[in-house]
């Protein structure tokens, strides 16, 4: 096992009917932004929920935080929140709301141009504490200190990570996901499968609990990720899909293993050049990196095979050929596309990609820094 | 799943040499008391370690916190730090260390006797922050919010929760658990192996990560548990072991689920009668009290056996048995006695434990209420 520092602080209030808690959890005399995406929250009854509970707290609202949030937007909400003297902010959405929560939070102290912060040329010193009232599991976002803000203007998508942005709570209600479109619960599951997998198929470092709890995760979400779909009122088996998409993402597997985000970096790009929804990419993309990576990540393999698919200790390459073909079928199973060409994006983009790579010097990567340009092309020429 | 809260602030340092790291975070300028044991540390070089990390820090040492740690001796330490101005704490040594540091730490400001509040008569409005230097994988204290208390003048040992008795950081260095005798080591394993029995063998509310999350822990201990006996200079072992102790007490496992600690309930009288190690107590309890309520945890005990013992499904009575029988053997073949007997405790004591439950009002117990006086004297009777 490698060294590690692990420290989480958000507070998870699970369960039906939690957010009647959160004014507990806000200071008394806070002036609060509630910030929101388009509006699917006034339908399915979360916004009068949260808006009830919040009762005799001064409140204002901005709305309109898109998927993949933008900079643009939400320097309007940095401006509102200045204007208003708004010393807490709460998100009530999914994962984009959050992580573009995360960013106004930071960006409304901040001194000078709050972008400084997302390209890593300032820290912030201080942030505006913010909580969250979660409706679509899948990023994690909830329970960790990343987030992935767009910008129009450059046509940048990028990542920050810092301890401000661990949310003070989150309210993680199963009733406030079940309104989403099974297209959408599909992709949850997918997204986390694919966070796991990224901290576990990797190289064996006898890190016996990360290993186990990855593989919980996904067994988790193989037998209740079905269930969940066939049911979208099931209580049960939706709590356990926001339960796994929170522990899929909020550091606890990643502790002293090594880690490798490959796939999201190339799903990032098929997103930002063809527009396919985020966890449609990682569908398309992770069996395909596991099969040329199979080298290096042999001993995981086998064991992936072994103990999330109970594959039986046979032929080494039979077993890893198995557990490939297996996560492909179940992303299929759930109605997600395994090929670029079914998503209607069949042009070869592996030079695109492998030059972008190239020209911000990310070559070779992947967790034993094999992954060349020439495994890069491999990887989308299987996936077209 | 139940609804449930979980928050957990503690910042782990984890793995070899992470004591390098603790002067940067305690806060400048700090007056800082290390509490210590019996002098184990001295020994084995950890002592020498934590002063040389804390170079330059303002730092005093108060000595001779004892295994189940005593009110008597913890307030000669709140007397030493209020007379010498602390503001930082700095626990070295294992689970008792621990667990008097919490207390220290919530005493020195406290205002009237410090004994109101491990009697729930009074609570801490504000505590000394402390981390931990942690030699002893067990009691989970490193990264938990509770503390067991024993005063010797009423012959009581008393538990307390408090947020303030969560460690601000924790150092785990397997390393520092190398010198400790195999028996040691054994209870360790057994205490963790029962602390995550008591929150995952009860009854099933589809809790799918909580459960899985158990078995991992269960597995690992199984897995690595012999590993690190046979070898006890082993780094990849003992730090699994580590690992598993933290995570199987740190609340995470025990959201959402029921919980029966009779085990440790029944375990802390036989310690008081007898004067038997803690662990030793748990070895002899669990396999029979699993055996008595077997009924009522079914649905459980099957799972565990084919999960965690991988027995294959077959008549689930026997399946039942065959798991039990696997964790007493599994018990002894670390080296702990499963029967009272063997420890030269033979006498009946049956009526003497039902009558202290009963004068608690605590009976019936368990997490379905069913475990009365007869059950408890069944369990008693089956352990002799």
């Amino acid at each position: 096992m490698d060294n590690f520092i692990f420290q989480n602080p958000v507070k998870i209030l699970f369960g039906r009917g939690q957010t009647s808690l959160i004014s507990n959890e806000i200071p008394k005399n806070s002036k609060v932004l509630l910030t929101c995406g388009g509006g699917s929250i006034r339908k399915n009854g979360v916004y009068d929920e949260v808006v009830s509970a919040m009762k005799g707290i001064d409140l204002i609202e901005f709305w309109g935080i898109e998927p993949n949030p933008v900079y643009e937007t939400l320097m309007k909400a940095v401006e509102m929140a200045r204007a208003e003297n708004v010393d807490y902010l709460l998100a009530v959405g999914g994962g984009s709301v959050v992580d573009g929560t995360k960013f106004i939070s930071v960006a409304i102290p901040y001194k000078g141009d709050p972008w400084e912060i997302i390209q890593k040329k300032g820290e912030p010193a201080v942030a505006i504490p913010f909580g969250c009232v979660l409706t679509l599991p899948a990023t994690g976002s909830e329970m960790n200190r990343g987030a992935v803000i767009s910008r129009r203007e450059t046509k940048e998508k990028l990542a920050f990570h810092n301890d401000f942005a661990f949310p003070k709570f989150s309210v993680l209600d199963p009733i406030h996901t079940f309104s989403l479109p099974p297209k959408q619960v599909a992709n949850g599951i997918v997204d986390t499968f694919v966070h796991v997998t990224e901290q576990y198929l990797t190289f064996p470092v006898d890190a016996a609990i990360q290993d186990r709890f990855s593989e919980s995760i996904l067994c988790a979400l193989i037998e209740e990720g079905p269930k969940t779909l066939a049911n979208l009122t099931d209580y049960n088996s939706r709590a356990n899909l926001v339960w796994s998409a929170t522990m899929g993402l909020n550091g606890l597997i990643g502790c002293g293993v090594p880690q490798d985000w490959v796939t999201h970096q190339i799903g990032h790009e098929l997103t930002a050049y063809f527009g396919l929804d985020h966890a449609q990419t990682l569908a398309v993309i992770l069996p395909n990196l596991l099969w040329v990576q199979r080298d290096s990540k042999r001993g995981k393999l086998i064991q992936y095979a072994r103990r999330v698919w109970n594959i039986p200790q046979e032929n080494e390459d039979k077993m890893i050929e198995t557990a490939i073909a297996n996560t492909k079928s179940f992303f299929e199973s759930l109605g997600l596309a395994t090929h670029l060409s079914k998503l209607g994006a069949g042009e070869d983009i592996s030079e695109i990609i492998v030059n972008r790579f190239q020209a911000r010097k990310l070559l070779p990567m992947g967790e034993s820094k094999n992954l060349t340009a020439e495994r890069i092309r491999e990887i989308l020429k299987l996936s077209i």
